[in-house]
Parts: C-alpha cells; structure tokens; sequence
C-alpha cells in the first residue's frame, strides 16, 4: 500500500458487529406484536433503517414469511421494483435454490412499451415480470405504481404472486397503495404510513432467505 | 400487451407527483435551520425517506454545498460505499461534466487485499479510492469503517476529498463515525444519531448534481 500511515487492524469481525446490532435491537424494542417467524423480518428492517417506529408498523399476512420460504426453496424468481432493490438483495441464498433477482425496470422493451402508452415504466416492468416470474417473491420499495398494478392484476385474476413484499415510500400514493395491498389476502409484507424504501424491502427479502437457507 | 384487462392511463405525470412531494415537505417541514443553499438536499432527503427527524438531523459544513457543486462541475468522480449507493446515483448530470459514479468495494484488488490484511473491504476501498478519486465526491451511506478510514485520512494528512456525504446507518459505530466527521473543517454532509442510509447518500448527491446542472 502506498499511504505513509498505516490503519489499526480490526478489533471487531463484522459478523460481531451484526450480532451485537440485533441483540440491541431486540433489547431496545422491548416487548411486541411479531411471531417468532415473523421477527427476523422486523429485526433486519430496523438493522436496516435505525428506525423502531418503522419495525413496529410492519404488517404481515398470515402465509407471509412460510410463502416466502416456499418461493424461495422453489427457485422463483424474485423480482425487484428498481437496481437498488436489486443489488442489495444477497444472491448466493437465492442462487444456491435456482433463483434469481430480476429488475425489468430499465429493460428497453420497457422503456419503449411505457412511453408508447404514456405510462410508467414500474408499470410495464410489472406486467413483463408476471409474465416472466409468476410465482416469484416481488420486492417494491419505491414506485407505488408498480405495486398498485401489481395489486390490479391480483384482484383480476391475472396475477399470482409467491409473496409481495410491498414498501415503497414516500408522499403520494405510497402509504394509499400500502393500504390497498393491506386488503388482499395473499401472502404479503408491507407497513402502513409513508415510510419504506429499498433497504426495507431489502432487508425483508434477506431475512427470509436466511430462514430459507437455514432449513438446510 | 398479453393481459385481459388493461390499465387506466396515467393522469398524473411522475414528475407532478415529485413537485407536490417536494411542495408537501415545504409546508409541513415549516421553520428549519437550513439555508438557502442546503434546503434542496434536506428536501430531497425527506423525499427519500419520508423521515422529517432525518432530514432535521442533516449537519452542513458552511463549503458543503458549494464544494459539491464544484467537484462535480470539475468532472471529479464520485465514490460510493456500496453498490446500492452506486447504482442510486443520477448519472447523466455527473457524466455531463466528465466525472463517472465508482464503486470499489467489489474489486478483486479490493477483496484480496481485505483478506490478507484482515480488515474490512470498505476499508480497502476508501484507500483504493482516494488514489483514483482524489478531490471527488465521496457517498457513504452503510459503512462506518469505510467513514472512519477516511476521516483517519484526512486527519493525517493523506486524502482531500472535494466532498464527503458520510451518513451510515446502523447501530454500532454509525452515530460515533459520523461525530467524528462533524469535527472535520473539510466540506462535509453528515447526520447525528443512528438514521442514514443509501437512500439518504443518494438524495444528497443527486441535489447536489442538480444544482451543478441549473447552473448551466
């Protein structure tokens, strides 16, 4: 190395660093409403966020995480709203069953179908993955669009999504489209109000493929 | 379009829906600290997280803005910590200026060299960094190893960082590193307490390549 000045080695292994963030969170969030399946998700939402008012609005459908587990075992695809949904996501534990992470947001058939039709291209990106990945773990953490066709196409019949896991953020239409997903019942994780975002969803889809991996 | 039922065209347009976000924050931020200067980012931040005590826990250098606006003007490459990082970042408005968005910490050098001295990739990434991106932008939002190595830098005397947008998340050493910062006199964007994130990093970066471009 060519500094003059030389860095401490490490004291502390980042996987310590991890065990010692999720003891703190557990101790900290004090007594809740989470399934023990269910928790893990939580855990790794506020590991990623810092934010405890964020955990604790999580809502979880019934099938949700054993869905999830399925899915993931089965070698579905898991489908990503945006890239940042999509790097984020750890692959090895989705690869090792046959899956893989899809983003089709930024796909130029997308691109060219959404401007045909004036539209958005988290819209076309959901209608390309239904066709592409039924079955699949979807992971919105930004376009409310895409989750509210997602949540169309549902309720006509012609989606059959493995798990949603619905969390976009932001001002307009986010939390609505949260709501709307809060509906169905099919397997979904989500949270009411504004906040999300994609190391939210990232989060969610890691920890269950964590349990998913470590049902061997 | 294989479907049976098609969707309603968009009556709103996504950049309507950034305006009345942008115009929502406003109003319901009320009096706050920034300047003139600093309030886009603040602004984009709470757009990014839906997270008003986040954006009130931005700390500004007094030459954060200006210095960003510069670097980028100059073509300096900005450096993220994380791919999630990278891959947020607008590109156009940075690449329109000669400069490009780096992400190292997925480099075989870096990998390789992380093993044999038995640190962290983020660190060896932000050493690989201030040789090829010296005088940049540097965008680290899930590293506080990565933030401390470079603040360890600066201090003695070994990087220059045009910019450090440094806002990790997390609950070990994240609030700590970003302390650390805020006693630097180089221009930085920082946030007290645990809260930050990729998303964060990328919405201060992206305001900051929009007020370099407005001004032609």
């Amino acid at each position: 190395m060519d500094f003059k000045t030389e860095f401490k080695p490490l004291t502390v292994q980042p996987q310590e660093i991890e065990e010692k963030s999720f003891e703190m969170i557990t101790e900290e969030l004090g007594p809740h409403p989470f399934t023990e399946e269910q928790y893990p998700v939580v855990q790794r939402v506020i590991h990623a966020s810092a934010d405890f008012e964020l955990g604790r609005s999580l809502l979880f459908h019934k099938d949700a995480i054993r869905a999830g587990i399925e899915a993931i075992r089965q070698g579905r695809k898991v489908v990503a709203d945006v890239q940042m949904v999509q790097v984020g996501i750890s692959k090895p534990r989705i690869e090792k069953f046959g899956g893989e992470v899809k983003v089709y947001i930024s796909d130029p058939d997308v691109m060219a179908e959404a401007k045909r039709l004036n539209t958005t291209r988290a819209i076309i990106s959901i209608r390309k993955a239904i066709r592409e990945a039924e079955g699949g773990i979807y992971a919105i953490g930004n376009a409310p669009t895409a989750l509210l066709e997602l949540i169309r196409l549902v309720k006509e019949g012609e989606a059959k999504p493995g798990l949603i896991v619905g969390v976009p953020v932001g001002f307009v239409s986010a939390a609505e489209s949260k709501e709307e997903l809060a509906k169905l019942d099919i397997p979904y994780i989500t949270n009411l109000g504004r906040k999300g975002g994609s190391p939210v969803a990232v989060a969610a889809v890691n920890a269950i493929s964590l349990m998913a991996e470590r049902l061997g």
